[in-house]
Order: C-alpha cells, then structure tokens, then sequence
C-alpha cells in the first residue's frame, strides 16, 4: 500500500483497494479554496413512465426491479437510530436472494446493528461507507479479520462526496415514517416517527433508484409536510414495521448531575459569555451528551435573564434545543436528524423548526452549508492531544467504536468551537500527546474544557485574553497533561501495524486526514 | 439544415446550429421508456470557502465575480410576471458590461419585455431557451431578422433539459421577494411577493453560479419559509426593487361573462361528470383563462352540493383554485407558480398549499412528476386540428405570439385531457386540417369542447360513449370544422419557407414535435 505522511503527520493510504485514490489532508480550507472548477460524475438519468401506484409485491419483488447487482452501492439513513428495522430487514433480504460483494453506505450505523458485521462475513457486504462504526462491527473490523475497504466520513463530507459523484448510490433504501403510494415520504407522522429525514433527502437525490419502506401508508398525497417529493422515489415496499418506537423517540434526556460535568459546563458556558458570543442573533450548536446539555442549561437561564434572543439553533437537535425554540430563545431552528420524540413534535407543527438536508447543513463543497454560521459549537470527544486534534472515532485500545458526525463540520464552521471532556476516563488520561485516531483537526478547536481548567488553543489569542480577563480558569494543555499523568500515569502507548488499514478517515473536503490501523 | 419528417408528419430539424443534435418526435412516452441509463452531463462542483455575508457591492460586482464570459448560459424565473424589473436589469447591465453572445435561457419571458428583442439586436443575447415568445420579441424572431437558434420548451421539459445536462447553466439570476444575507430565499414576503419559486428552485440546484436579487432583505436566517436555500445561493445583490408590486400581484380574476366561454364551461363540466373523474380524491388543473375558471366554478358548486373532496389542485395556481382549496374542496395544492396575491397569501399561511419545483411538477425524466397524476386538466388552445394535436405558440400569420407552458406536461399526464376553445376568433376557425406548429400532440388530448359541441378523440372510445350516453352534444370533429368553415370561410393557408427555421419546438422528452419556419 502507497503511503504519504499528511500535515498533521499522519501516515495516510494514497489509494485504498476498491475505493480509489485520496489526496493526503493539508489543511481545513484548502481544498475548498482549490476545488473551484472540478465537474461531478454524471448521474443516471431516470425516466418512469407514468404510474398511479408504486407499491411493490414485496421487498423482494422491489429489489428484484431496482436492477441491483452485486459490486453495487446501496444506502440507508439512520434517523430512526436503535429502533431502526429497516437496515436488517434489507440486508436479510439480500442476503437471502445472494448478493455478493456490495457496497454499504449508510449515513451512519444505529450502535444496535450488530447483524452488519455478520453480512461482512457472509459476504454480502464487500466495502463499507459510514459515519460511525461501533459494537461487534467495531471489534470486528479492528480485529483486521474482515478485510474490506472502510471509508469513515463525516456528515458533511458524505454528502459531499454523494454530490461529486465519490460516493454514487445505485439503490437507496429509505426507512419511510409516513409515505403515500407514490412515495412522498416525511419523518414526522406514524408509529416510526423519527423527526427530520435529513440524510435520507441527500439519498434521495442523488441515488439512480430508490425504494421507500413504510409502515405507515397513507392516502395520496401525503399532508401537509412532504420532506421526500414522489418524483425522487421509484417504488414504494409496505412493510408490518420499520421501527420500535420505544426506540426511536426516546424521551428528552435530562440534564446530567454528574459534578464533573455539571463543572465543564458551567465553565463551558461562562467562556462562551467571556469571548462575547452569547449576544442577540447568536446561533448555536451543541450535542446532546451530559456536558453540552448541561451549557444549554445555563445558557438558557442567562438568555432569559438578559432578553437574548439567538438566530438559530442547529443540529443534530435534542429536546432541550427544541424547548428553548419553543420559549422564543432561538427565532429558528435548523434539524438535519432529530434525537427524540419531542423534536418530531415540533418539526410538524413549528414552520420555524425547518428540517434541513445533509448539504444544507454540513457539506464543505458548495455556496454555504449552515455550520459555516454557527457562532459557537460545543462538542465531546473521546480524547484530544496537545495540539488540539480531537478523536471521536476509536478507543484508547485502538479499536473502533464512534462516529464522525457532524464533529469536523461544526468545528470548521464555528467561530468558537468549544470540546468538552472530562480530564480522564476510567483510569485513562483524555489529553495525550498523540491522539489514536484524528477525526478533527486542531487548528478548528479553539477551546478544550475539563473539570481540570479550560485550555485555549494558542491559535486563538483573543479568546485566550477574554478568559483570562474573565478570570477562568484556564490552564497549558501541556501541564493540564501532566497534572492528569501524575493521577492516572502515562498509559502505554498501542503499536500499530501501518502495512494493515482497517479504516481511512475522510476529512470532510475527501482528503484522509488519518488511518485506522490494526494494533499490532 | 439536415431536416426529417416526425410521426406526426412535421418537418424538423436534425440539428440546430448552435443548440446540438435533435431526434424527431416519434410518440408521448416512447423515449421516456427508452431514457433508462441515459447520463447526465457532469455538473461543476461549488465550494466556497466560509463567508458569513454574500452581499456583492453592486450588481456589477457581482456579475464581475460570477465568471460569466461570452457565450456562456444565463437564466432568470418569470414568476414576477409583468412586474418583472430583474430581467430588464440585468440584461442592461450585461450588455453595457459589453458581453456578447450570451444563451438566454428564462423559465419563460413576461409579456412585457420587449427589451429582449433590443439585446437580440445588440448582440447580447446569441441563443435563446425559453417556454414562450410574445410581443416585440415574436415579430421580430418570426420575421427571421435576428438570425439566432431558438428553442421552445415546455415547463416539465426545461427541468428535463436542465437536470439531463442539455441546459447548462453558467450563472442563474433569481428574483428574490425575500431573502437574508447568506441567499436563503422565499417568494411569499416583501413588496414584489410573487408566491411559488417553482422553476428557481430547478435553476438554483443546477446551476454553476447563483445570484439573488433582493430589494427585501430580511434579518438572517429568512423565516418561516425557506424555498431556496443558502447552499445554493453564492452572492445577493440588493437592489431598490425588484419589481412592480402592481403588475406582479394582481388580483383574483373574475368569472367570465361572455356566453361563449360559458357554454363551453359548462359543457366541458357535464363531461367531466360523464366520464365520472368527479369523485372523492379526484386531482384537478385548469388554466386562468375565462372558460377554465368557468370550469371550475361550475365544478366547485357541484363540489359543494355532493360533499366531495378532491385530492389535489395542480398548476400554475390562481385565486379560485386558492379559494377552493380554502374551502376544504381540495387537500392539497400543489404550486410551481402562482398567479396572484391571494395565492402569495395561501401558500404563506396553508402548509397544504405546497410549493413544488420545475421536476415536481412535470419533468418527464424522474420517477413521477405529480402532472401523472392529474385525474382532469382543463387546457386552452389557439388552435387545434382534426388529429386534435394543438397550437399555443403561433398565430394565424404563423407568428410567434404565445407558450409551451406546462401543456404538454399536463396533457401527456393527465387522465382526460380537456382542450376548450371557441370555434373561431376573429373570423378565423380554430379547428384546422394542420395547426400551424405542433406544441400538444392529439394523442394526448381526450376532448376539445367549443361552444359548438364537444370533439371526443377516437383514441377514447370510452370517453366518447360516456358522453353520448350522457346525451352531451358531441359532434365529429371534422362535422365541427366543415360547419364552422361554412360562416368564416376557409383561410389561405400560409406558405412556409422550410430552409429558414425561426425556432425549434421541443416535445417535453426532448425530441422535436416541430419548427417553426420563417413565412414565405
């Protein structure tokens, strides 16, 4: 395998079997300055002739019509999270009817699928593009056992390679909330609500076929939210279930008690007051774990107190965001993929609660994705090093068990990105010198908070001046570092096998910005 | 010029220069079953690097900035109508920008824009695509003066020729009534409200420049309503206006009193009640015309009295079609152009009263543009003849003086297709031996109905014994002519000069279904 070290000294694959050749990362905006004048892959024209009623037999009988063969591309969103049937369902189907060799290319994976790794053993599945990897697949891809080609990208950057032609879909299969015969499809009616259809509409667009699975068949035409129009979706497969709704709209999460959190948000948060972005007509992202949830606590109580109002809130969005929409504190929202059942709620019935694709929300390749307005962002991460780079995509063991996401996309598009960690976790240092695994790169961090001080990227001067102004308690990400080693001692690192990629890591302009390796 | 005879015995040509390779017209949905694996052209990839602000400094700034060079592919929306100042502008600047040779390529040109012949003239405007040809800008192409290739296309088949790669567009002018500093644009607020953007909508996705004009801009991000969004968009320009409130919102037209158009209201009505497309769920499009709003107000009291709700209206949407919809008489309204404020209002505050794009609407190339869906559309005509194919683009002189529109679309999608118009205007008979130019093909027209009687295809055998069992007074169509014939006398037929093609009518796949030729 040809190899280049990259600019953040990462030993990258300069083509991966099967999936062609990358260029190695340089750094967040360059390639976007230069990719001005590249022309995507031409797309399959389709051309149906008139029909009344796109039901198919079956799911076989849909599949069987779509003219999939085997080496071909199929893809999935993943907005109906755990409670999603539909991955399984299709995949069983194909594997029953013996295809061979497919590539796999959801917008992510629900962590529950562990039947995917079996389709990588059965050889169903011959290449894999995802966001995220966990679990058993996780294991067994890191294990080095399954040998296929894996492409990790982010949100924005799989809709970028989506639209370029990098990633070209022959079949999309679209879990489908609600849909008419036709196939005018939205995610927020029927027993599998999941919210906003995001990733799918992306899908939808791009795919030479696409076939919609719905539990919820009603009369033509769908109303009054039609997220998918008919003319993107060929044929319509009725199924008992697409989902467990119990685990689809989980309940909105509470705000965590955790000390340790409840103390990296409040520092979170009186930093974001000290860099001046919490004003009026300020946007926000944040995720929906302990710490972010915990900021938005605070930030609310504060835009109460001060008559704020924010421009928008965008994500990834949880009940909490919903809620402060709800109250006025944002004027808008922007949902790519709602995270629970209240969102769904609100996506119906507040025009301003506007479900936004995958393009709109994060792709680095076009006019302006919305994270490019973002004001500030708050993010976790499974660890960061000195030079700020942030991994969200493997563990301390080396093996895979996270996901891309919209990480890379907001920390570039933000003007404060904010990632929150706790110092260690069990027993392990979170600030190393080496991250396993770059997801972000560091020049797009600007500040990383823990329960031990609140270190501030020296790229970002004025910010480091606001919080000393402010009093916080900022400290060197360097001796930060170090207090946490005499705690928990220096962790061994892992040796990597560099002859053995298990995973390339996209940056979100396509070029890898890191390997996954098997440990040796 | 390489010419051929098409199935419907019209004289096109092979190849225009300038414009590419044509086939000739062979049948309504024949090259759409044979479309199958058919390539797009690549389309540019757009990256720009974050801006918070798309603001160009003046109109010229932004033209500077977009690349625009000679010869390359503008385009522009006529939803404002009459009101229109964007187009006028624009081309004014380019031409004192000294630019030449540009392919003028608008959704369709207002009524009012005569300016277009005078760039014609200067050399501006090398090439033009276009829906339809009124005015100044008829004469003077008709007259075969301005010696530049013309091609007509319907409103679903300028989607088709957009999407497919056949219509590239180098920089789209849009018209924004609404929009914020990073390009996200709706059509329902502001002074120059005009209501749907269907066909911008198309432009923006496809082309490789986009630039809003605005003379409303409103505070980031534009809410509730987001018809274009952002990613699209690379700069705005604000301008002092955009448009002539007065001329772009009209009001709601009024029932015609002219007994002509009456009768044939009335008798288009009781057939479409005879051939029962009047139930519950039925779908519906008419145009603005005297006799189609007739139509339906016949239609709506017929509603009204047996309870029935009809699934959708379609269209080029106008106030009575609003009203009922309003009224519960239909669920949803689907709108890729709106005809007056009422409607601008409707689709504001009505999330059933859904905005669709140029594909949405009618292309013939996508998995099932909602014009296949139509149970009934009330279509008029200039004339039509004894193949019942019909003319909406030339007039007796065989001058260019009308619009493809969604005719074809809408005709070639429904399930019966009614054409009405009187039997003679201006002493000349409406019913001919040829049309002067083919823009509908018969087999695509169920039933013509003048104030004279009612022509049943033969095609619709069954059209046909349901009106006479109705005892509607049909009559054939032949029968019609030779009546008619008898109190105007037959016209001289024009005599064309087959070497000099004025334009080249394309049926909405793509092929040719006629050219108009330069009048001996």
């Amino acid at each position: 395998m040809k190899t280049a070290v990259n600019s953040l000294g990462r030993i990258v694959p300069l083509e991966v079997p099967g999936a062609g050749a990358f260029e190695p990362y340089s750094s967040p905006f360059g390639r976007i300055a230069a990719a001005s004048g590249m022309r995507s892959a031409p797309k399959p024209v389709r051309a149906a002739v008139p029909c009344r009623d796109k039901r198919a037999k079956s799911l076989r009988d849909a599949i069987e019509k779509s003219g999939l063969r085997d080496g071909m591309t199929i893809s999935f969103h993943h907005h109906l999270r755990n409670g999603d049937a539909v991955i399984p369902m299709v995949l069983a189907e194909l594997d029953a009817m013996g295809f061979k060799n497919l590539t796999f290319a959801p917008s992510s994976i629900p962590d529950a699928h562990d039947c995917v790794a079996d389709y990588i053993r059965s050889g169903l599945i011959g290449k894999l593009y995802t966001s995220g990897v966990r679990g058993e697949l996780g294991k067994l891809l890191s294990s080095g056992e399954a040998d296929i080609p894996v492409i990790i990208r982010s949100h924005g950057g799989r809709a970028r390679a989506i639209e370029e032609g990098s990633i070209q879909i022959d079949v999309a299969f679209l879990a489908a909330p609600a849909c008419d015969c036709l196939g005018n499809i939205n995610g927020v009616q029927g027993p599998s609500a999941c919210g906003s259809l995001g990733y799918a509409i992306t899908d939808a667009r791009s795919a030479a076929h696409v076939i919609a699975i719905t539990d919820n068949l009603v009369e033509y035409p769908l109303s009054p939210k039609i997220s998918i129009p008919q003319y993107l979706v060929d044929q319509v497969v009725v199924a008992d279930s697409i989902g467990n709704p119990a685990k689809i709209a989980t309940g909105a999460a509470r705000i965590t008690r955790n000390p340790v959190d409840l103390k990296i948000a409040q520092d979170s948060f009186r930093l974001m007051k000290a860099a001046g972005v919490v004003q009026p007509g300020f946007s926000f992202q944040m995720g929906v774990g302990g710490a972010s949830l915990a900021v938005a606590s605070y930030l609310e109580e504060y835009m109460v107190e001060k008559g704020i109002v924010g421009s928008f809130g965008l994500g990834g969005v949880g009940g909490y965001m919903a809620s402060m929409h709800d109250k006025g504190l944002f004027r808008t929202v922007f949902d790519v993929q709602s995270f629970d059942a209240v969102v769904t709620k609100s996506m119906l019935s507040n025009p301003n609660h506007i479900e936004i694709d995958a393009s709109w929300y994060a792709n680095p390749f076009n006019a302006g994705a919305v994270v490019n307005n973002l004001d500030c962002v708050v993010l976790a991460a499974l660890e960061a090093d000195t030079d700020f780079n942030v991994n969200v995509l493997t563990g301390n063991d080396g093996v895979l068990r996270g996901a891309s996401g919209g990480h890379q996309d907001a920390a570039a598009g933000a003007a404060l990105s904010i990632v929150v960690c706790p110092s260690f976790r069990g027993g392990v240092p979170s600030i190393k010198n080496r991250v396993t695994t770059i997801t972000t790169p560091g020049e797009t961090v600007d500040v990383i908070v823990t329960e031990r001080g609140i270190c501030v990227n020296p790229r970002r001067a004025e910010v480091l001046e606001a919080a000393l102004k402010a009093k916080l308690p900022v400290i060197d990400i360097e001796k930060l570092k170090g207090e946490v080693e005499k705690l928990t001692g220096v962790p061994e690192p892992i040796e990597f096998d560099y002859d053995r990629l298990i995973a390339a890591v996209e940056y979100r302009d396509g070029t890898l910005i890191d390997g996954v390796y098997a440990a040796k």
